[in-house]
């Protein structure tokens, strides 16, 4: 759109302003009479405007992908650390503790290697995060197509010595992409365990996106004890769909598949945390995080880059702003998330352990897009209560405050009675970065993560001023 | 995020279930007793799992950036002629229109030429639409930095012979970036005219943006008769802020800058326009449309191929799902909005001459992003009215019916009392790629575009259901 047609061709002022006005719209009313209007509107600005979160999250993805165990899982957790004493954040430490550590080998191969009409067809794919590698020379074998694990139970005999193809697409048509990722991944959490339980030799799965491309997306996957670990890959929706199609053609379709992943005694590693001590209720916290850990594709800028930089950005603001909050404002940027969950689980313990009282734990780690609203765990009345200050979210359309899962970082405060809160970001492009190679900083909107942390920043604040 | 620690880590399954749940949360609400609740859900789950928008709009911006005159703009008037009669769209026609051709050259060129410390340094500029060219040899001259016509005018002889640099940025601090856009872009409509009358020799404007990169944004810029028409260019916002500094410390510095843009004769275009026929009162129309033109910088992915996109899947989709709406729905895609608005007046000459009644009209032009409501140009009954529909919105978060401006295309219509009405998407990545070689294919988000396709999609049919 342009504007300027309203200047140059000969349409009057008048509809020019009238025009304008939809700028204005709702986003103008006043709010005067609500407790804590302006403070949120200040912040808002200064966020938008002045906001720091984009230039962190570039400096944190610059060390790469941060899988737990890495040199530069161990350079963001470092770097964490210089940033939150730089910005001035009281009590700065690292909460050690041992992570999992898995890596991605050099080699990650499939091919289909018998196709009568098309000769040898490489097909891109990555190793899930926690497979076991296939045999040096590779595994060698006819593939079956499923589309869940009860078509597999049903193949009998038939599965045996095969490759499983797990090939059911996130369902599109949800509004909500998450729910369509829950409706999918149970492919890649435990087919290996399902092929292996019906005598397959490795588990290949479509990646879980709704995008066609040709990028796999990795992700975490278990075994189960006395049950064969067999290697399990990831494969691009492309190759998946292409795969399926020659299938489809030449019914007996033998694939050659390379993974040369290990799994490595575990590693030292940390939590980061920062605080932003209460003027009046110090011992009370309100924990505000997102994990530093990523999977070892792209550089983790959404998942969740976006989610540890906001919880500095809200700390970083309330200074900015001089405001004093009366209770304790805590950054936590949780390790391992992605393979483990080591970071919420020693966070948790010492959190049940101390004598401070966790007020409310908020995480970030749905993507640093424009926020709509927040999903809570907890009792109605809280819920009300968070509710009664929707308000102060509305001119940032993030109002949407209902009750749902908070994060997995902080599942282990709220498993303690501890209020959670997740943000709720729009969710519609989350799925087309998540795990792979796509989630690098260009894919995160610097307007849209500031928003994020300022919604953040709003209900930390208001939170420490009143309780919950 | 990984829901995957849900299944491995030992989390009890209840656990799992609750969290899923926040993917569900107040999307999933019974509206069975709400009139076309059903219809807009299916209409919803369609546009995103068979969506045909962001295929038609990978067509379209193949051609190339779509300025009015241009090949390609030629290009698309057919291969929209085309694409509707594929469609099985009733009525296509195309509406004649002659319209204003200007062409950018192939020098666009500005740089410092005396920086005493650092030599002759470039800048990236681009000439705004519809400025004349500099003399064959550029134009040298000193140049001097204002943020305002006011300040402009308080220079007096001081800006007389030179390049006057408009450097007043967008307000990033605004929510709504069309807002931050409304406060500056006088600086690119009028400044080549206020630039003359300070007896300036050419203008140069720090692009439209919030972002900071080496990117210029054209655009629509106007001239005065009485007053000299000067070269005016865009530099972008990293060549603004260094020419900013380089003024600050040299306090005299001279521009080389040099365009050879032209404004050729006007050219024959035209609306394209394909209708579903009402199945009982077909006289009665509902328009839906966005403008087929661009700017000659991207491909016009978002401005506005994404409206024009959306409003030929409004029709595809009704058809797709067998809805057969009483009232006829009109997709018109409008010619030359960006430098003339002469479709748009075509359009209005015939219907306010023609026998059938307009409805409404709903345009598409600020961009392909995530829904949030819609902005009305209407009487407060009839607004009233669209908002006792706002929940048929709300699962996709576009609930928002406000009173505001709807859109150029339709502000003829507009004038002569059809209520005109506007998709409002989320606004904060917009000025990113807007008139700018940012704006392609890449920066479209397949679902959110989709959804935008959706909410118009429910909106024509309720209204050529029911009236308005």
């Amino acid at each position: 759109m342009n504007l300027l047609k309203f200047f140059n061709w000969g349409i009057k002022p008048i509809s020019f302003l009238l025009f304008l006005h939809c700028f204005t719209n709702s986003f103008a009313q006043a709010n005067n009479n609500k407790p804590y209007a302006e403070i949120a509107q200040q912040i808002i600005r200064t966020a938008l405007a002045e906001g720091q979160a984009y230039r962190l999250l570039a400096e944190l993805t610059s060390f790469g992908p941060r899988l737990s165990g890495s040199p530069q899982a161990a350079a963001a957790v470092e770097w964490s650390r210089q940033t939150m004493m730089k910005l001035g954040f009281d009590n700065v430490r690292l909460q050690e503790v041992m992570v999992p550590h898995w890596v991605r080998g050099p080699i990650e191969e499939a091919a289909v290697i018998n196709s009568a009409t098309t000769g040898t067809i490489p097909l891109t794919v990555c190793a899930l995060g926690g497979s076991v590698a296939t045999p040096e020379m590779g595994i060698v074998a006819e593939v079956v197509e499923v589309k869940s694990f009860e078509e597999l139970r049903t193949l009998g005999k038939k599965a045996e010595g095969k490759i499983i193809f797990f090939n059911r697409p996130m369902d599109a048509s949800k509004i909500n992409t998450f729910e369509a990722y829950g409706g999918a991944v149970n492919q890649r959490g435990s087919g290996a365990i399902e092929a292996a339980k019906a005598g397959g030799v490795a588990a290949l799965v479509r990646s879980m996106t709704t995008r066609l491309d040709d990028v796999p997306h990795t992700g975490g996957m278990g075994y189960q004890d006395g049950v064969p670990k067999i290697p399990a890959a990831a494969i691009s929706t492309i190759g998946a769909n292409l795969l399926s199609q020659i299938i489809a053609q030449e019914k007996t379709v033998r694939l050659r598949l390379k993974l040369t992943c290990q799994t490595l005694p575990d590693a030292p590693s940390a939590n980061v945390i920062g605080e932003l001590t209460g003027a009046e209720k110090p011992e009370e916290v309100i924990v505000v995080g997102g994990h530093l850990d990523s999977w070892d594709k792209g550089t983790g800028a959404h998942d969740d880059g976006a989610g540890c930089v906001q919880s500095i950005e809200v700390l970083r603001l309330l200074k900015a702003l001089n405001l004093k909050p009366k209770r304790t404002i805590r950054a936590v940027m949780f390790i391992n998330e992605e393979n483990g969950l080591r970071g919420a689980e020693a966070y948790g313990r010492e959190a049940a352990m101390s004598k401070g009282k966790h007020i409310a734990a908020i995480e970030s780690d749905r993507g640093g897009f424009a926020p709509r609203g927040f999903s809570v765990e907890t009792d109605s009345a809280r819920l009300a209560r968070l509710v009664s200050w929707a308000y102060l979210f509305k001119d940032i359309g993030a109002d949407n405050i209902f009750r749902g899962g908070s994060g997995a970082d902080i599942s282990v405060l709220v498993r303690q009675g501890v209020p959670g809160i997740g943000l709720v970001p729009e969710s519609q492009r989350y799925f087309d970065y998540h795990h792979s190679d796509n989630d690098v900083l260009a894919a995160v909107n610097e307007r849209e993560l500031n928003l994020g942390a300022a919604a953040m920043a709003i209900l930390c604040y208001v939170v420490a001023q009143e309780g919950l």
